[in-house]
């Protein structure tokens, strides 16, 4: 079985390939992270943060696809396992059982500002080696800042 | 911040509650898995088993969102953290990088086998404590048993 | 004019009629308190309970008509006349006039709870004479519990 | 909980809002009755009439709604609870039991012309004080108007 | 070529086939002969009942196709020949040429009421060894029993 | 009861009519034979024939409907019952139990091109007595040769 | 200004306009008359007929366009205002005044078997001067005898 | 057969009943009169001209069916057929054969400027006899005038 | 270029081509405000205030084309210039910044029901010189008075 | 690799053959011309214009893949490869760079008439071999008159 | 309350944040000059450029708010007020007064061009300081030139 | 007839120009290459392969459009024509017949890869020039590249 042939040299490859699988990780521990408090949320604003955490997670699960079919297309197989995200998310894990809405919002824009730096890094290292991850990388980080927006301003 | 008021007795609840997390488990981890294979899938029938397996996909998301909102229903906090997923899962896990077709195929028929006997117990259990839960238990199984069938008609 | 003639033996109808007749009234009255609070509701929350509010409603309306057809489909004929309601609703009714949000939403979690508990008897009632109709309140009680949970986390 | 501060004078506001209590009575037993009809019908023209009176149901629970938000609107409580209903409702209650489809067309045109009268006296009640709610009941009265001749034709 | 592997014992696995396989013939031939009526009715209510015709229709074919599948999913080939059901059905058969409306509707009531009564043993049997097929033979007893009601209001 | 009055001739109407309920039969056995393999059906390409064979019912279920009322428009009653079809369907029999997809694809084939040579004669005959039947049956050809060379070109 | 130059011969053309403007005439009548039955219906199956005046209506509709707009493309002008269409029409009218719904079917039948019997000529008439104006002539005389029969059916 | 019970006095019904007739004779006149324009126009603007009809045509059609139910509601047997129109009509008639652009929509602007004059005079009109059935001239009013402007402006 | 020809009478003109230039000066400049509340908002309920202002927004866009539209079809040019907005709004102005959710309900109630006082008025001045725009001014008093309603009762 | 079996004589299948080639080549032109036209358009009915060829560029691209299939389910492979089209085509081509709206009118007019004549010789040459083939000329020649109409209409 | 945290660094925010402001002053003047155009126009272009400049306002409001939300994002307010744009827009203004076609078409050509110019300086600003701001600075400049192109071509 | 006003420089311009014109004759014939093959496919997998096809046709022209306007949006024309595809490709084409499902794969996958290396040298050569340009070739590549991995991981 042949590795699907790459349209960029073998360094572009290996740092757009990285920076794609630290993007897929990220985004999968993203999305389990916002089901997990959708569904053990409680307070006076629960019906709102329930409600906003799926767009969070529809988010997630959107750029996810978009960025392993990419990374597989530029012949890197990317790892969305459990055990791998569950052994290198960086994203700071949230406790069991109920979770108090004011406390899950302060987290999500949190997580949002950490998720954010990385991803800046990801458009700058990606802008020699392909523009075409570099503009992904981009759309990402514009959804990713917008729910920023909308989190902290509720905190 | 008080628990959801359950309306089964604490030895239902504590039944239920054990097999809808047992459950929650398995679905996150299928639809984990099925992603994996959707991205790195390879061979003549890679365009139908890469469509097939998002199919696999949303009936685990489906499921994943019904089972853990009747827990917390069930006052039984859902926990579907990644760690929580890679720690307790006893699906068989797929190897990195590209995966045949064929094998694909023959994975996903075997995991299904596995979840359909874990799911007819979970049936069994939960006649007595809760038969709300079990309804849900029993469209599950007829989901999996469905998808069970047309891997199985391929291998 | 000749009554439908029903499938099921004449103890068992008899038990399953009751049971949606009771099914029934606890419906069309939890459409009626649904709008009561929807209409009169006050408070910062406002908006989110005032819709959250007409998805009772619809619900509620939702199986008031498969319960009153099921019924009469059983040969039973349902009552959901106006005068019927008032007077054998067990419901605990809204006070007159303006309604702060959070009392609302402590009444519908409490009413929830309550028409909950009825519902499981009417599981129980049913299994025997008519696993057709406890399927139906099956169905209303997930529908009831996933509500009561929602209500519940926002008190 | 301060009231909602009308648009209109105290006069202005007492007229309308008793004409507007008054038209949520008779539309909220309008659907009440639609619906019994509905469910307990009899004869060769069962489904034709089965399916019409979802229509006056449907008619009959959109303006319920228009006329309530209208009163709340204009500083005054709407009351549609059940007892409110089957105490101060005016039209000629169904029996109970099966219902002969010529007898249920007969008695739907019946309390469709009771009931533009009095809508009619609304609209002239409501010119001055308000022609705002002027309009509305004008829109109810054409949509009751439709039906009657409906039902009439078929007598 | 092998069998797909059931999730059934080999008891289990007859008694809920020999089920599937008894439905999947009642529901062909209610298809058909559904049809047969809807094209060669006559009489006033032409219009309605050939609608209404063809609501059954549609309720067979889409259960013919959930029962036919189930069935394989349990390893058990569903048989849907012309042969086979021309042989196997019990239904009393229509009369070739013209059909008044009314002999129809007497005609559809009486067959419903014969095909309830099968479902209702088989929901019985499959309670046992198969949960999920008797949850399905319940979705399909409700529908009928449904389309029942409504045709015996209008004999 | 009258029959329907025929826009044809006498003789027309028997030429006529008689092709029309040839075409009926062979439409009604297409939909039964199509809806035996889409079940029954195994093999690598299991899940592609699977679809490609309902979209082939559904054709046949298409023009069913289209030709027998096309019939009864022209005042011949079509006979479309479970016996009248597996005495008169010269359209080869599938064999009970599994089927391999590649001899579904042949039987197809070989099916769709029996159909294609009677539907072309029943073009031939209806040319003079109703061209209004003739343009229906070429609408039918087209989509059946449409269909045979898909199934051929996978032979 | 110029006429648009027709594709046929000027004989081809004179044949094929008479054809479609004496098609235009009829069809616009038939939508006329279509709707003075939709509004001064009575009688039991009024709900019924009503509304299925209104399919014979858009039928009318839709020709009258594609057999108008066919006639410029060849160069004819088309003729469909009032006075051409009260002179020229050649169907029998209705009464002014209410219509009972029984003899409202019995006449649209009639009307419609006199419009098949002209546009069989028309079709005969364009066979050899333009097939494409044939073919149209051919499928409204489809839909045409569809309803035909289903006014028949229940005269 | 019974008239239909009018909620109008006499007197009020005489008045609004030959308002809504002289409507519905304008209104289908101006449907007949913007199709004959649609099929002949010719010119530089041909495009946006002939769609642009079919708006004036659409908007005459649904008024028509409007008015003349509102007629039949109130106990008034509305006519619309055709020699009642080509009889009644004071529309100014187009002349036969191709039709200019500019002229076309010169000719519809003021055909429009002539209906809104009856139209206000008929607000007038029925402004003590029938508020509902001037509020329907009200809507016809603002439809016509913002056709007449778009028409004027680019005469 | 000719100006627009009016259906009214110079005063009239007059008079109701102010009222609407006024009216479209009030329902951009809420159109501008509510965006900018929209962009600048935070506090707790910031989601669902930032959604419901986009409802404010709508309502503004959706009338102030209505008004425009219904100017200049009475010959009256509307003028909707920033310039214009600016120097004759009345509605009080929001700070520039940040804008908390609880002040910003307070000032959305408050602007309301300053426009509904001048909606109001209109409606009273243009009753005799044009029921038509009188009549659109009253179904935007409908609309503002139900947002009132709503924001009032979060304040 | 055998050919698809046709259903056609050889003789039969040569002239239907070449005569579906021809229109092949003619359909892919129209479409590439279409398209040339929408972009390089200039002049006052630019807008217009550009919109409507995109009409006759989605009708050409519909009828190429009906007539390139209709080919290959005769058994004769089509060929609308760039060099075959730029060598066979007919069509009049137009000059590179900017295009002045009246004169593309006039170019596609004259496009359209050629078209229309070719293919009523395919409609007349089909009729024997294969009247399913020549039904689809009959419906390509309708579109192509419509179209010719049009353009005509404006020139 | 705090501002939003920006992502940027202080410099980086002040010169993206800048170019936002200043393209939403654009953006929302450029929707009233749009509207103001649209309700104003007169000439034989009317319907075609009436519909055209709605498109444009659609594309101004869609950035508008891109643009300021993007802006909070950064942690800068927006500033859409009234007085803010009638003070610091630069686009040319209309007339008041009727509004001749040619003349609009060849304002908003100009207008756009200028807006094309400095959007493209806020891509060249924004390209280090934030790559995602030059993103949608890019779309929309596609999209503004997109819309020069169309207007210059009919100019 | 004046060419339409470019935003570029005269050298960007040039550069751009020729850079999209090369893509669009590369676009242009990629969606006749595809549709040569979706019609002439045979082989097991001539299903799936058939409508993988129409998703690169699709995707073909939808870029073809957007690249040939953004040319003339720049103020240099598309060149669209046959004969320009024809001699200027450097696709390597197919052959004429019969076209077995596995070499078509290889054949677009090798088509695709082709095509990627053209569009990424676009990318860094419209950089400088125009970034408006380069976004929409990076879109393309995205696109293509997605494609390219797909054909391959069936090779």
């Amino acid at each position: 079985m042949t590795a699907v042939k790459s349209p960029l040299t073998e360094a572009a490859q290996k740092t757009t390939g990285e920076a794609l699988q630290g993007a897929l990780v990220d985004l999968i521990d993203l999305g389990l992270l916002g089901k997990q408090a959708h569904w053990n949320l409680t307070g006076r604003n629960f019906k709102v943060v329930h409600e906003h955490l799926d767009e969070v997670v529809a988010l997630a699960r959107q750029y996810q696809d978009e960025v392993a079919e990419r990374s597989v297309a530029l012949g890197v197989n990317p790892d969305g396992r459990a055990r791998t995200i569950a052994d290198r998310t960086t994203i700071p894990q949230l406790e069991a059982g109920y979770l108090a809405d004011d406390k899950v919002v302060a987290a999500i824009a949190d997580v949002l500002a950490q998720l954010i730096e990385k991803f800046r890094d990801r458009i700058a290292l990606t802008d020699q080696p392909d523009p075409v991850t570099q503009d992904l990388f981009i759309a990402i980080t514009a959804a990713l800042e917008k729910q920023h927006w909308m989190f902290q301003a509720q905190v």
